[in-house]
C-alpha cells in the first residue's frame, strides 16, 4: 500500500477502505509517512470530506493509535464531557463537582488553552497548589474514593491525533468536519467512559458557524461514540456571546464557584443543569430530565456539589479555603470599566474578540510557551437582550497593565447593538 | 505575510497577489516555508485553481528563484521545443538538427525520463561518447559555432521548480493545469530562447487526459511566453499511440535518423515539419508555413539537417559514425515477434502501456537511480487503422531477457480494436 495511492484517491473523491485509514494513522503515527503526504492527505479530505464509516475508522484507528485507559476498575458509571471551544465557557469546573456529588464517577482529561482564553487546566491552576499532572494509577484511586478527578491528559494517549492536530493547525487543515469528528471523539474513546456529553458552540466565533454544521458534527460524533458502546449526548449552543460573564482563569473559577453557590449567571447554570441532567439520566438515577435536574438543582441547594469541587481541589493538592473563600482569590492592579458610546439593544457580543482582547491582557496564550497571568480578563456587565444607555457600563477590564488600552478598544468594538430586543436562546438543540 | 494565511485564502478560493505568490516561492526555495505547508498548499490548488494571472505570477517568480541563462551573445533567432511527455517521442532529435541546419538557434536543455521510457537525455546517451553535461559558457560557444546544443540542464537554473516538482510527485499534486503551466513555463523562460514551440499531447496516456483540458493548459502557456516577450506556438496532438513505431533509446535515435534520412515514419515526420515550420516562420525565414515547411523538406532531402546531427554529436564528443551507420548500434540479445490474437482495425494503442512494457524490459526507469538497458524497447509494426488479422505481428519486443514474458503481455494488451476503420488525427490544434 502507497500513501501516494491513498491521497489520490481520496482526492479523487473515493472512500477509503478501514486498511487504508488504518493504513495511513499507524504509518504517520510511526513516521513512515512524512508530514509533507499527510498535509496533502488532509487538504484533500478537507475538499472532499470522509462519509460516516471513514470517519469512524478513523476515530477508532486514532483511539488506538497509542494507550487507552483502562477504567474497568472503577465499577460506578464514568462520565466525561467535552466542548468544542467557547469563550468564558468554564462548564467543567462547575458540571464535574455537580454531577459527582451524587456519585456518578466523572474522570475527566482536559487540555490547555490556545489561540484566545485559557482551557479549563489553565482555570484550575489559578487556585494555588492544584496539581493536573497524576499518573493513571492516581487518576484511577482518586476517582475511586471521591468519585472526581480532573486532570491534563495523562500517558501516551491518541499520539496520532496529537501529531495530525498539530499539524492541521499550520496547514489550514483545522476546519473540516469528520477530522474534527474523529479528532474529538479519539480522544473521548480513549479517555475510557461510559457516557460522554458533547457541547458543540455554534455562531460566528465557534468552529461551527451554522446549525447546519453543528448538527453534522454532532451527528456524526453521537454516532462514533454510540457504534463503541457509549452514551452519547451532544448539545448544540449558542455562542453568540461568551458563557457567563467572567472571562480569564480566576475569574471564571470564582464565577463556578458562585454558580455552586445558586449565585451564578442564569446562562452557565442553565447549561450545567441540562448537560447534568442527561448524564443523571444515563447513569441510571433518574428516568426523565426533570427528575434528573431536580437531583442536581438540590445538590446546589445544599451545597454538596460546592464540597465536592473543594474535595477535588484538596485531592489534587490546591488550597479548597479559595473554595470557601472566593475573595481569598488575588485581584488585578486595575479594574477600569468600560462604558458604551451608544445607546439599544445588545444584539450580539462577539466572543472570539472578547476572547482574544482576554488574551492580550494575559489570560491566555497565543504560542504554547506563552505563561499565564491567572487573575487577568474582563467581566461582563451587560449580555446580549439588555438594553444599554450611552455611558452605561458593559464590563470591567481586569488588567496587570498588559496592553490594557488595546484590550479595551478590542472589547468595546465587540458588542453590536440594535434598535429591537432580541430573543436569546442558548440550548438549540439536543442529538442523542 | 504568514504561509498559513496564504493556504487558507486559496484554499477559500481567493486570487493571491503577487508579494504573496512571490513570498511563497522564495521562502520555498529557501527552506523558510517547509514541505508540509507546501503540499496542502499544492492540493488546495488543485481543488481551487489559479487564474491566469496567478500562474503567470507564480512562473516568473519561478523563473527568477535562481539562474536565468543569458543568452545575449547568440545573436540570431534562439529557439527552444518542449513536449508535455510522450511515449515514443523523439522529436527533438529530428528537429532540433532540422530546424538548426538552416542557421536558426537551436538552444535547449532536456530532460531525463521517469515512470516509464527515458528522455531525451537518455536518448542521446545511446549515442556511444555523448556527453549531455556543458557548462553554461560551453553551451553558449556551441551554439555560436554550429547552432545547436543539446544537453541537461545546466546550472542552478529554476531551483524552485525542481523542489515544487519533486514535492508535487509524491503528494499527488501534479494533476494541475496552472502548475504544469508554471511549471513547464519557468523552465523555458529561464532558458532564454525567443521563440518557443510547446507540443501538448492529449489522450488517455497523456497528463491531458481531454481536448478542452490540453486546450486550456496551451493557451495559458502561450499567454504566459506571450507576456514576457518570447513567440510562442502550442500544438496539440493526439496521443492515443506511440509517435513513430520505435519505443526505446536506441531504437528511437535510429528512428529519428531514418526521419532524417527521408524514410521515417510519417506522424514523426509530419509532427516534425509542422512544428519546425512555426519556428522558421518565427525566425523570419519564411512568411508562411506553406514555405518554411518547403525550406525544411529541402534540408532532409539534400541531408544538411542529417548532417547536422552528426555535427552535433560530434561537437558533444560523441560518436558520428552512428549516424551515418546507423547498423553499428547493438542489437538485443532477443527480438520477438507479437501477434495478434484477433482480427480488426486497431482502434487505439495505449501508449502508457507500451511505455510501461519498455520500462520493464529496462528502456526507462522506475526510479531515478535505475540505470537504463539503451538497446531494449519495442518497435510497432502496425499503428492505429490499419487492418490486422490473428496471427499478423504487431510489433517486436527487443529483449535482453529482463521481464520479457510481462512485457509482451502488456505490450499486447496495449491494443484495442473495432470493426470499423478511424480516422488518424495526429494534429488536433494549434494555438499562436
Amino acid at each position: 500500500m502507497q500513501m501516494l495511492d491513498i491521497i489520490i484517491k481520496k482526492r479523487n473523491g473515493y472512500e477509503l477502505t478501514k486498511e487504508e485509514i488504518s493504513f495511513l494513522v499507524k504509518g504517520y503515527t510511526n513516521g513512515s509517512i512524512p508530514d509533507y503526504q499527510m498535509s496533502a492527505f488532509l487538504m484533500a479530505v478537507y475538499f472532499q470530506g470522509m462519509n460516516d464509516k471513514e470517519a469512524t475508522t478513523l476515530a477508532l484507528e486514532m483511539e488506538h493509535s497509542g494507550d487507552v485507559l483502562d477504567l474497568s476498575r472503577i465499577k460506578g458509571f464514568k462520565v466525561d464531557k467535552h466542548s468544542t471551544g467557547g469563550v468564558g465557557d468554564k462548564t467543567s469546573i462547575v458540571l464535574a463537582p455537580l454531577v459527582a456529588s451524587l456519585g456518578i464517577e466523572f474522570a475527566k482529561m482536559s487540555g490547555r488553552g490556545l489561540g484566545h482564553t485559557g482551557g479549563t487546566l489553565d482555570k484550575l491552576e489559578s487556585i494555588p497548589g492544584y496539581n493536573i499532572v497524576l499518573s493513571p494509577e492516581e487518576f484511577i484511586n482518586q476517582v475511586l474514593n471521591i468519585h472526581i478527578a480532573l486532570i491534563g491528559q495523562s500517558g501516551n494517549l491518541t499520539p496520532a491525533d496529537k501529531k495530525m492536530y498539530a499539524l492541521r493547525d499550520v496547514t489550514g487543515t483545522v476546519d473540516s468536519i469528520p477530522l474534527i469528528a474523529a479528532s474529538i471523539m479519539s480522544k473521548k474513546l480513549a479517555a475510557g467512559a461510559d457516557g460522554i456529553c458533547l457541547d458543540v458552540k455554534v455562531g460566528s466565533g465557534a468552529f461551527m458557524k451554522t446549525i447546519e454544521d453543528a448538527r453534522h458534527l454532532a451527528n456524526l460524533m453521537v454516532q462514533i461514540g454510540t457504534s463503541c458502546g457509549r452514551k452519547m449526548t451532544a448539545i448544540l449552543t449558542n455562542m453568540d456571546e461568551p458563557l457567563g460573564l467572567a472571562v480569564g482563569n480566576a475569574l471564571e473559577v470564582k464565577e463556578a464557584i458562585d454558580t455552586l453557590n445558586g449565585k451564578g449567571p442564569s446562562d452557565l447554570r442553565e447549561l450545567c443543569l441540562f448537560i447534568g441532567s442527561y448524564l443523571v439520566m444515563d447513569a441510571g438515577l433518574a428516568d426523565n430530565v426533570d427528575s434528573a435536574r431536580k437531583l442536581l438543582e438540590e445538590q446546589i441547594e445544599n451545597k454538596m456539589a460546592l464540597r465536592k469541587l473543594a474535595e477535588l481541589v484538596d485531592a489534587q493538592g490546591g488550597n479548597s479555603d479559595y473554595i470557601y473563600h472566593p475573595e481569598l482569590f488575588e485581584e488585578a492592579e486595575e479594574i477600569i470599566p468600560v462604558t458604551s458610546a451608544t445607546c439599544g439593544y445588545i444584539k450580539r457580543i462577539d466572543s472570539y474578540s472578547v476572547g482574544r482582547a482576554s488574551m492580550l491582557l494575559g489570560a491566555g496564550r497565543e504560542k504554547l510557551t506563552d505563561e499565564i497571568d491567572p487573575i487577568v480578563g474582563i467581566v461582563l456587565n451587560k449580555k446580549v437582550g439588555d438594553y444599554v444607555n450611552a455611558g452605561d457600563v458593559l464590563g470591567y477590564v481586569h488588567t496587570n497593565g498588559k496592553n490594557t488600552e488595546e484590550a479595551i478598544k478590542m472589547f468595546s468594538d465587540s458588542f453590536e447593538y440594535s434598535t429591537e430586543k432580541l430573543d436569546v436562546k442558548l440550548i438549540l438543540d439536543v442529538i442523542r
